[in-house]
């Protein structure tokens, strides 16, 4: 019998409520499958700050350092919008990617045909989008030095940041580009703006420089603004999009929102060894928080990618995505996703666990 | 009779057919208006490369300042694409942005009811979305030092570049925000990424401090991520966004594309004082460049927004922006925007000289 230990970190707003759905499912698909998991549920983001006054306790990094994968809720929410930057809750986050160097972000934005009509896009620009967006989560501008306030030759407030890049990190997360697009159509799109940005400059020379090693893999660049038009104009254009740490948020999300369905889209971030942190790309959502309205789908599709990408095991991933695709196909939907003629519940898990068998 | 003297700089691609056009719309308009122009055609960008050696030659630049409003069509293109940073197109209209300190970068969306069919949106998402982008054009990530390469403590190659604002660079740009929400809707809309960059968080701080001298404004924040997916599930939420120059380049880029039609919309750039820098949002479309293919109403509107913001001539501009509604009322549409049932021209000027008048 396989056996992993799982850290659970719930975090803040309908991160707990969508973490015990995927909790469930995990359970029950690990009994299918002859697995066995130890859950590990540790506190991170607001609900820490709260009970321990930091967003990223010691023992929660160390307890997700010591595990074979971690499986993320949502962090944030007003109450904690005004504190000092140590003290936010998305430090937490950024804190736990550093600290499990999960520099490799997998965001796909699929068009399920069961949600078509979910999307803001017309129907025929909608349909078949199926995109992976990955995104470089441990270096740029989020983690770059200098960086804080100051004041400049005439005696005035700055705030600064810096984007940096070197040759090694540009290149490891590259090579994940190339691999994920060999395995999806082979077709990789690296996004920067090297006509103005040096750290873009150098990201696309060591790009260029790479694809000799992909010959298999059809390599183009796009500058992030044209990337932004394009996704809108014909999403279906792309199929991996490969970029930095603050161009891959803000696309990913451009992204996750064709599909108008983001209750439904998982992540999965992976480093060179150690466990990877699955989370899906919703945010905490604190106004329907603790309403059973949350969609759990994309924690559910969250725990699948965590299956596949992060333990290998496929077979028990599929199960998953199988359930989920069934409950789709019978009409069930939450709020979220909802349209005329599906059958209204609040919380998907029930009819999950029933296809999951 | 009012007398002015514009400078003219077409750039490349379709840059010149497209000023060619807008000049002989001002010339009639200014003829019918009963004002004077001056135009001084100067090289910018790859031309100026090819012709003097810079992307923006002195003489350029001088005789963009000492006129009084000034008018580009696009630069760029592949041939100089692998040109080092000085040497590159865009580098000149860096420059030339620097040189004219116009740092307020105001960039309308809107969807035309004639031209609602063009974008990918459904029609009820896009219908009636009207939304400007204040973007910061002269500072932030494009601008700041130091920048560059050099190599890190492991003797490895790297790319950098500084994000730095100061509260009166914050300050200036986010008057004008309010002051362009003042004039419209009274809605403004400050976009940062104050949950992670130190450079955000100085930009809300400062344009939070603004809002109590404008209290028939209503100021909320919203991240850039949410921002751009926020743009794709509801644009009509939007009346004015402000936001830094990185930020501002994608988000208006993906605001134009709402409305599909790209060829039609124009930008204006204005400082404290001095001449401002009005162009079409457009790029310069070498593939179809010398071909009469180009739509040039985003460079007649981009006039049109040269006499109002640029000249206080509101009713040149107005007539002028009446003359193309009437074109498209008519049904006349370039390649870009044709659709069935319409008249397809090529470029639209011949109708939109009968307009004017
Ligand atoms: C919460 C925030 C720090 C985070 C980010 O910017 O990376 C989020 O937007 C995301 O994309 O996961
Ligand atoms: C050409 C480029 C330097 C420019 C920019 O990034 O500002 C363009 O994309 C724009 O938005 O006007």
């Amino acid at each position: 019998e396989r056996s992993y230990t799982l850290t659970l970190l719930p975090g803040d707003g309908i991160g707990p409520e969508v973490v015990a759905v995927a909790k469930d499912v995990l359970s029950l698909t690990a009994s299918l499958e002859g697995i066995k998991f130890h859950f590990k549920e540790m506190p991170i983001g607001g609900s820490a700050l709260d009970a321990t006054g930091v967003p990223l306790p010691d023992e929660t990094l160390d307890t997700a350092k010591g595990s074979d994968a971690v499986l993320l809720g949502a962090i944030g929410g007003y109450k904690w919008d005004k504190n000092e930057k140590h003290l936010k809750p998305e430090t937490g986050l950024l804190q736990l990617r550093a600290g499990l160097c999960v520099y490799a972000n997998l965001r796909p934005a699929v068009v399920l045909p069961q949600l078509v009509h979910a999307s803001t896009l017309k129907k025929e620009v909608a349909e078949e989008v199926d995109l992976m967006v990955v995104r470089e989560l441990t270096g740029g501008i989020y983690f770059g030095k200098p960086r804080g306030f100051g004041t400049n030759d005439n005696n005035e407030d700055i705030g600064f940041n810096t984007e940096v890049y070197s040759a090694s990190e540009i290149d490891r997360i590259a090579r994940v580009g190339f691999e994920v697009a060999r395995k999806r159509n082979g077709k990789l799109c690296s996004v920067d703006k090297a006509n103005v940005l040096e750290a873009s400059m150098l990201w696309r020379k060591r790009v260029t420089m790479l694809a000799s090693e992909y010959p298999d893999v059809e390599l183009s660049h796009m500058y992030v603004d044209n990337a932004a038009m394009q996704l809108i104009r014909d999403p279906k254009q792309f199929d991996t999009i490969v970029t930095n740490n603050i161009f891959g948020d803000i696309l990913s999300d451009e992204a996750s929102m064709l599909t108008g369905s983001i209750g439904m889209l998982p992540s999965a971030s992976i480093g060179e060894s150690g466990p990877g942190l699955f989370e899906p790309i919703h945010g905490s959502a604190p106004d329907i928080a603790g309403q059973d309205k949350a969609n759990p789908l994309a924690t559910v599709l969250s725990a699948a990618m965590l299956l596949k990408y992060g333990l290998g095991e496929e077979s028990a991933a599929k199960r998953i995505e199988t359930a989920v695709i069934e409950t789709l196909n019978r009409g069930f939907r939450t709020g979220d996703i909802f349209s005329s003629g599906m059958v209204f519940i609040y919380q998907l898990f029930s009819f999950i666990f029933f296809y999951l068998i």
